[in-house]
């Protein structure tokens, strides 16, 4: 594979263009909606490849998570909560543009994620929740993994983030082996001492430019919460939005000296207490600062455990399967909301998505949704606030463009499956859909399908408005140096 | 099958010696030891079939359980915590006595468990728990399922509780269809008209006496709850101890009707929050009473969920398989201790077993441990109120009499292994044994027995020392009238 290069700046125009258009958009409505210290703060945390079970709160029985934990009681530990693609790329699309990945074109049939000889990124077009909190006065960063795009045109400072310190892709790329087959692939892995930092050419950057590679891939967590730690300190007069997107527990795993060995869970439990441990001292912070009552964090993770890196890869938990898949386990996540006397804790079992953060955060901050393209976020702050049930009614499950499984309140049908990530096996599409009740069985274990047509005619139903409404974005992703 | 009468007396006489013999040795020794206002209350509760992803504190995403929560946040939620045997009657047989059931003969290889024609229980010469305490002075009783010898010598009230209020013998028994075959089993099962209470011709016990039958299921949860509430207040100027063992969430599944419909999990949940929703109310009585701070309660379940029903029987999470199957979704269950200001908050994921809580409350409670037999035991004293670990290394999962598997720390070596409970499919012996290690794979997914020769072999010291102190009960279980 080829390095990759910082070198094309051309469509840079036309992302000012829109920027600019988005800007006075949000200036005509947003007038006299308060000053900017009235506004909320935002911060996402984003795991990367992390269970639905891999956190204490969430049920795994050696993970010690007290951070986390201790967020979930305060603020709200939800159940069902969805990413918008069982991998990377299309996953972090949804979350920051509000939009299904396959409208953006940032998910593709013939390559699961952006790499790092690929020639685009998330479009210029698109409108990151970065950029519409900076119409309304927001500072914004982007810590950690960004992989939309790692030309410059396609950086977090060309989203609508002021600043970027983080890697532009997944920290397994830029493999200095040479990797052509499957099988080179699962030689690579199987030998211990090819996983070590200088196996990977991961670019370290600060905004466009590269400051260190290999990334030291032992000290990145850590040093990722002292961003966060300085970001947050340096932005409090202003509102913020932090967007702390880890970049493991995905393999290869790293751990610094202080947390390597310290889990019950192996490296694999190292890593996952510290990425917790950092956002403990985010939340220490927030609270001494005086910042804690007025500002929302939410943690979750892009997709589930990747599962055929055994004790690498996470669980999730009663959940099946796992990244890469349209099963619960690849796409269901831990999503817990804290903020102190803002939220209301409790026990979520409604529907939400990562991508329904674009338009919750949007409106409280008092910026439009934009109405010239389909934005699949909904609002969940009655929920969040209110004690509301949650607007989501339905889950679309995709991999690549296709539709493999629509969820309708508590039942799934899939149409379509396939097997693990990694592993290309043969799609199969079924004739009659499996349908599962997911309040009941969790674990999609008892096909209801005989039983229960009219289930199935009102998902075909929705799926058929889903579909007619559908215009599907240019693949982003095929194109490769 | 015939049903039972409680027409057998003879050799309470024996029993009746040994209470004596108990009694005086608990005298000599705990002289001096603290007036009864002094001594620490203890409350069992015990779940049927619940598995170990059923509480939404260890992971469940539907079944709502906020007053279990709140207890496991309080005080320690346990996540390596396990039963003597993964189904009822051995179990509370291990529970009670605080050793293996093996031991006092309470498992067998040709029968599962006690049945409304069983002729025997729990061999008089058997000390509980609640023998222990009675020596010094406490109050004791029995609320809800017993399933340790339904003839009148075998009863709670000749077990050392001074009060009985349940079924003595599971809820799916003395079933008014003829069934004499698996297929008529599955028949019946399968056909929902059948599932009602009058085809479960269960009685319902006060001290010795049936006062109902069948069992009004509806509302025994709800009743059970009652019962527990009543003793407290009666008991509360002196020592109590209470054993709570609901006979649900075992199937057949009845709810009050204030709970049917409840929850977002089906009947199963609906059971579950029921006796989540007594829980709290019991909580809130030893609030009101002023003896929360004197009391511990400890929440577990007998054995892993009853997997071949279904959505009608719970989830072991991310554990693999469950009842009837030493896997360790069969034997490991939640566990929660709670008492404010007793019990130092923690999530520990230390060893601990039911037989440990024999052990411990006697020790307590000033009431030395018999030295006339071996106790598996061990005195958890020191992890539950001072932060150390636990002094068990452990596990010894046995199957019907044979032992099938053995953890010794993070590890266990599975010898023999067997399909689900119901399902009798051939043992499996392993020349090999399937080794684990549970910390880091705690699904049993990845067997490492080639690369640890070491382990096995220092498992098997184990085993060795175990079985050449192992003497084996009399099986208590085989005979039927």
């Amino acid at each position: 594979m080829k390095n990759f290069r910082c070198d094309n700046i051309l469509p840079v125009i036309g992302k000012l263009t829109k920027l600019l258009l988005v800007s006075i958009c949000g200036l005509l409505l947003c007038v006299n909606r308060g000053n900017a210290q009235e506004k909320t703060n935002f911060i996402i945390i984003f795991a990367d490849d992390l269970g639905y079970g891999d956190l204490s709160s969430y049920g795994h029985p050696t993970i010690k998570t007290p951070n986390l934990d201790q967020m979930a009681n305060e603020g709200q530990k939800w159940t069902n909560f969805y990413v918008g693609a069982s991998v990377c790329t299309p996953s972090r699309a949804a979350l920051l543009t509000g939009r299904l990945p396959v409208r953006s074109g940032m998910t593709s049939n013939k390559v699961r994620v952006l790499f790092p000889n690929s020639v685009n990124g998330l479009p210029t077009e698109e409108i990151t929740l970065a950029e519409q909190l900076k119409t309304v006065g927001y500072s914004t960063a982007c810590i950690g993994k960004w992989h939309l795009g790692h030309k410059e045109q396609y950086l977090p400072t060309n989203n609508g983030f002021d600043y970027y310190f983080g890697i532009p892709y997944s920290n397994d790329m830029d493999n200095v082996t040479e990797i052509n087959t499957m099988e080179d692939y699962k030689n690579f892995w199987l030998k211990p001492d090819n996983i070590k930092i200088e196996s990977f050419n991961v670019p370290l950057m600060r905004n466009t430019e590269i400051i260190e590679r290999p990334a030291n891939q032992n000290t990145i967590t850590k040093r990722y919460a002292e961003e966060a730690i300085s970001f947050i300190k340096k932005n409090k007069e202003k509102p913020f939005f932090l967007y702390l997107a880890h970049n493991l527990p995905h393999v290869p795993l790293f751990a610094s000296k202080e947390f390597l060995g310290k889990s019950d869970r192996g490296l694999y439990g190292d890593v996952v207490e510290e990425i917790d441990y950092g956002i403990g001292q985010i939340i220490t912070t927030l609270k001494d600062e005086g910042l804690a009552e007025n500002t929302i964090v939410v943690f979750t993770s892009d997709n589930g455990p990747w599962l055929s890196f055994g004790v690498n890869g996470g669980s999730a938990g009663l959940l099946k399967a796992g990244k890469g898949m349209t099963w619960e386990g690849g796409m269901r996540e831990p999503c817990i909301f804290w903020s102190p006397n803002k939220i209301k804790p409790a026990l979520i079992t409604e529907l939400g998505t990562t991508m329904d953060l674009f338009t919750t955060f949007s409106k409280m901050a008092g910026v439009p949704i934009p109405k010239d393209r389909m934005i699949d976020g909904l609002d969940l702050s009655q929920t969040l606030f209110n004690e509301q049930p949650s607007p989501r009614e339905n889950i679309f499950y995709y991999r690549g463009p296709d539709l493999f499984a629509v969820r309708v309140g508590d039942y799934k049908a899939h149409f379509i499956t396939q097997g693990e990530y990694g592993q290309f096996g043969p799609k199969e599409e079924h004739s009659t859909p499996l349908l599962y009740n997911l309040a009941v069985d969790p674990s999609e274990q008892f096909n209801i399908a005989e039983g229960h047509p009219e289930i199935l005619s009102e998902i075909s139903d929705v799926v058929g408005v889903h579909k007619s409404k559908m215009v599907k974005g240019k693949d982003q992703l095929v194109d490769r140096e």
